[in-house]
């Protein structure tokens, strides 16, 4: 890491004088346009609080297209349409998981089903609670100490890390394989205890998937509070789980992502701003995803207010089913592929409303370089951070086609407190953090559309 | 800006071979330390939740003080003690503000009487309201324009500036000067609009003062959402306003601020870390400044959980009485100066308990070149600015003894939203952002130790 930031900070430092003063000051414009005028908090405001979670597959989903679509339209888009996606439904239905107490009561604890999960076809099953603190110890178990159990993989969130995405995708590893690990054993049922940065009870959701040619045994998740009184439980007694739900895979529906664009003056050759529109089912899909909407069509909106005239058409896609099956993103890239759409670049915001602090590109060395040579333009807005080689999932299918993408990188912090919660709310969103992180966005791809 | 930003970055590049991998290490465990096992937060949820808010000369602020010398003592302080300092007392009462409606009926306005501001002694003080949008456009209003009026200074937030801190700056100037201004005139009171970032109706409180051989008129101010009524109903018609208010200034008292430090190994110059213990009268005093006070005990603490030998002597000073008088800060600037107590820097937290993005610097250029060489270590913390040239109000007397002074630059996007108001409430903070504030001073003071 240090080796590439002093280079990095050298580059800057080297090719600031070719930047010009006009983009600084078009910079400033354009953050002056947002912080005062824009849209994006009162539309998030209207999406949470008008349609509010609206999982792939849904009515409120179906809604939350039709209010893009205008959103799209307000905002000036030359053209708006909708892009037919094949998307798989989910269901979560009524769900219940409860403990067996010493005195023999049974309590209920506060939990959900991971998102893609079968049920138990509103049957109880139970069994007796294992714990496992990783999947290394949960590897050294014997079959025959697992079968007909009921798995806990108590493996908790890494508060060491810095940036907080890193903590999120070790302990994503649990989320993803906790049901697969469990039923090769012969197991019931699996626990995981949420990934979560908080000291709370909120239960966090998210994608599953089960493996080919292993039986679909239900995976759950509880809040850090419930983890931590099980944890300290089993240390002492045999446990006994019992779950009832009626969640579970109920085929597959055509939706729509929404697309709208502003025609590009030069040619038509494509930028990509975009989001997820879908969201898990609980909460208000408030920071996930929908900032990175909001902010999307704010690029668009503060184009055409401020009148800068494009070189290529930039376009905002806002992704149908991004949370349980990527099939927006995949219909995209298929789509860009087989119209021979020449795509230039693709960014996505789907971190969070959180105070811009970078953008990780994830592209070739001469275009990340020269991206990262105008990290002085960036500066005044906080934004440092242009080490990063990832970008999101939406635009993975672009990038596999050899398009440069890249993702906005939000102050990470708050995150993983809220992520795929009943607690992902409008009013976690700040306003200014929020319109900073479509400056920097509008920021990047004027950039982009005037040199590339 | 950008020429220091160049200077800055190569100077990076260019030192960052004489860091030692032993410093990265350190930052490293102490960052560690604090995100897993540190107490701040605890603390502060303590701090808010069973004391409050804690306005200088208040029952409240005394028992903050006992608060402070045990938590330091539980911090494992070598040495806690209480500085003695006079402070002025300003007591608020009853107050209420009303303006009358067309139909001849009062409406009361949400308000708070700004710090050590007169009341109107409990009597109704009433007069039609002038409004102005500037002190330019107050300049040229002649005196018999003014005589016996309410001025209604609704100067708004500036939205532009992506440093909020500069906006309020601005803004400042209106709290600081409208009754003086008004006083002037002949005007009866002050009606300034909070110096708010939020779109909310929220009054932000604060300090001003009255200048001598004026008469003292009473300023009040009114949230965001009021103010834009009220500037919208003063468009077309007369509205007169009423005032009756029971604030002012009751003598002195008093007080402490509260020290802990521990004993240099080498020798017992200090090193000093704080924030101020006061709040205003409103909230829980949670960012502002309860965030500083826990975040320079968890300074103490980690060095002492670490086992960090450090050369000099490590102070945390919950100094009494920023918000409405800087006799904490003053007193012990004194107390230092007549004690020949050898200070080699000082730095303290007083813009909230948010991400850190930057340390400010107030010192000469050695020294500034200096820490800003080591900015390599900072930026996995996610600390990269270090060009702010200012620093905290409680340590200017040091400052000005020529000790060289810094200031924690934490992400400005939220505290104006919540800055002197009921809404300054521990819920506002976010655990691993407090904490990273705490660590970054930590990992600060270790290479001021080390090193000077």
């Amino acid at each position: 890491m240090k080796k590439i930031v002093i280079l990095s900070f050298l580059l800057a430092g080297m090719t600031v004088f070719g930047q010009s003063k006009e983009d600084s000051i078009q910079f400033s414009t354009i953050s002056t346009e947002i912080l005062n005028n824009g849209k994006g908090y009162t539309e998030l405001k209207d999406l949470t609080k008008n349609i509010g979670n609206r999982l792939s597959g849904t009515e409120a989903y179906e809604k939350s297209v039709k209010w893009a679509e205008q959103k799209l339209r307000d905002a000036g888009a030359d053209k708006v349409w909708l892009q037919e996606v094949m998307i798989p439904v989910w269901v979560r239905g009524k769900e219940s998981l409860q403990i067996k107490t010493a005195d023999g009561t049974w309590k209920k604890l506060k939990m959900l089903s991971l998102g893609n999960s079968e049920g138990t076809d509103g049957k109880d099953v139970s069994g007796e609670i294992i714990m496992v603190r990783s999947l290394e110890e949960y590897d050294k178990l014997p079959a025959s100490q697992v079968k007909d159990k009921i798995v806990f993989f108590n493996y908790p969130f890494n508060q060491s890390h810095v940036q907080t995405f890193i903590s999120y995708r070790e302990a994503s590893a649990y989320r993803r394989s906790a049901a697969n690990l469990t039923a090769q054993k012969g197991g019931k049922f699996a626990i995981i205890r949420s990934l979560s940065s908080a000291f709370d009870d909120v239960p966090h959701t998210g994608n599953m998937r089960y493996d080919d040619n292993i039986s679909k045994v239900p995976a759950v998740t509880i809040g850090n509070t419930t983890a931590d009184e099980l944890e300290l439980l089993l240390k002492n007694k045999k446990i006994t789980a019992k779950l009832n739900s009626n969640c579970g895979m109920k085929g597959e529906k055509l939706s729509h992502s929404v697309i709208g664009e502003i025609t590009g003056k030069k040619d038509q050759s494509v930028i990509v701003v975009g989001g997820h529109l879908d969201s898990w089912d609980v909460g208000e899909g408030a920071h996930d995803d929908g900032a990175g909407i909001v902010q999307s069509i704010e690029v668009l909106r503060t184009f055409k207010k401020l009148g800068i005239q494009n070189n290529h058409t930039i376009r905002a896609v806002c992704f149908a089913n991004e949370e349980n099956g990527t099939k927006g993103g995949k219909q995209y890239g298929k789509t860009a592929k087989e119209s021979n759409e020449k795509h230039l670049f693709a960014i996505e915001s789907d971190a969070g409303g959180f105070s811009p602090r970078g953008i990780s590109l994830e592209m070739d060395d001469n275009n990340r370089k020269q991206i990262q040579s105008w990290v002085n333009l960036f500066l005044p807005y906080g934004v440092y951070n242009f080490e990063g080689k990832y970008s999101g999932s939406d635009i993975a299918p672009l990038h596999e086609m050899g398009v440069p993408t890249a993702e906005l990188v939000p102050d990470p912090q708050r995150y993983f407190d809220i992520h795929h919660t009943e607690e992902d709310t409008f009013e976690k969103v700040n306003r200014r953090e929020l319109l900073l992180g479509a400056a920097v966005m509008t920021q990047l791809i004027y950039m982009i559309d005037k040199n590339w």
